[in-house]
């Protein structure tokens, strides 16, 4: 029996991780691990110097899940290595936020789904390009059926080893979406800006606002691909080799 | 006057980042603003949804540094968004272990560097492969003089945009070292274990253990070169995409 193990960065009470359980039941056995607390842009964190805790949860339907006290990737690592058994793919999500361009190195969800290629498995992420100003429950069905059309493909053929599955889902109707487009990065454009404020004992601190990131709409990129109404899914390595400078950086070193 | 931001993910007071600092001075100024405690094995974390504090603190010779709450890749953001000015070049470590093959994307000594870049500062990260049960004290000194000259020709030369330099020093004297080699990222191999031992109240934790990584030592990789005496330095780059894989995707897709 196909055994799908389903984590996220959001923690294992997030709707979308909910829809995304729902979504993948017709593929086989679906079994969650998942943070007990959100982990939003924590990037790949691997916990080695204080314990980790497991607990039953219960799902939004009353189904049986596990919650842990690690990270996103830390959940994978312990589903691999001994809590459950037999995993034949790991999928992580869904994020309320689209993962494109530099995103997916901060993104908890996309490592999640590093770790599992680390460990040998396949490994899809499961983002949803939410409008930034949304109020109320988000619509995760489209996106959730998304990720099991990937999903049901990462279990039936033969996909690349060592390549991580990143799909970033447009927040439209099923009918609108236009079907999947296979694309590289594209360049997200952030618009941080630093706040400086006094607390109320006068003392300064500093928080990150400005506002939510853009991006360049180039063909074939994440981001081009989701503003033109496409769901994208990038093929992620994790060799992060420069292979194109190796030879100009040994010149200048040269020099 | 050249300015040069030094941070790491081991905490300001970490002797590998004094060591850094100590050599990097005779380059141009050097600025720190590092973690105010150890974040390490912490993903690239991008700190949103709390305020970040920044208080001065003093190096081991009575110097002058910041300390702030945030993660290293915070510490660099903070830096540039404006507590600091006029960056030439970010320089991140000394971390005390290896960063080789899959390390890079847990390793926040690496992802510090990587914030630099997305900034679009040049980044150079410094790793010390320092024995596994080292006891007392260790040698940063040679890393620390290979890390200087590298900085040194970031500085002088146009390096490639877009690409984190990841520098390996063997734990070897620094007569000992045979030079730098522009390396790849090599193949890791965990031997990570996961111990399951219970509480004084009964209750289960789950804690991974296993000996220290070993790796593949090739010729051309990162471990090869360190295992060899060498120097590694590995260009890194932000753009995952496995474009490698593009093709077949889309193939497996249709089918």
């Amino acid at each position: 029996m196909t055994h799908i193990l389903v984590t996220n960065d959001d923690g294992v009470t997030a709707p979308g991780l909910f829809a995304l359980v729902d979504a993948l039941r017709g593929l086989g056995d679906v079994s969650v691990l998942a943070p007990d607390r959100n982990w939003s842009a924590s990037g790949h964190v691997k916990t080695m110097h204080k314990p980790l805790r497991i607990r039953e949860v219960q799902l939004q339907d009353g189904s049986k899940a596990l919650a842990s006290d690690g990270a996103p990737s830390d959940c994978v690592a312990l589903a691999v290595m001994g809590i459950l058994s037999d995993i034949d793919l790991v999928v992580s999500g869904i994020n309320p936020h689209a993962n494109i361009g530099h995103d997916v190195t901060y993104s908890g969800t996309v490592t999640a789904a590093m770790e599992a290629v680390i460990w040998g498995l396949p490994g899809l992420a499961v983002s949803l390009d939410s409008p930034d100003n949304h109020l109320g429950a988000l619509d995760f069905e489209p996106a959730a059926e998304y990720a099991r059309r990937v999903a049901e493909k990462m279990l039936k053929k033969e996909f690349p080893e060592e390549v991580v599955l990143s799909l970033n889902v447009p927040y439209l109707q099923l009918e609108e979406i236009k079907g999947i487009q296979v694309t590289r990065q594209g360049q997200r454009v952030y618009n941080d800006e630093l706040l400086k404020r006094n607390d109320p004992r006068g003392v300064p601190y500093y928080w990150v606002g400005g506002s939510p990131p853009t991006g360049i709409q180039d063909e074939g990129t994440d981001y081009g691909a989701i503003k033109s109404g496409y769901a994208s899914l990038t093929p992620l390595t994790l060799d992060l080799t420069a292979k194109d400078s190796l030879d100009l950086i040994s010149n200048l070193l040269a020099e």
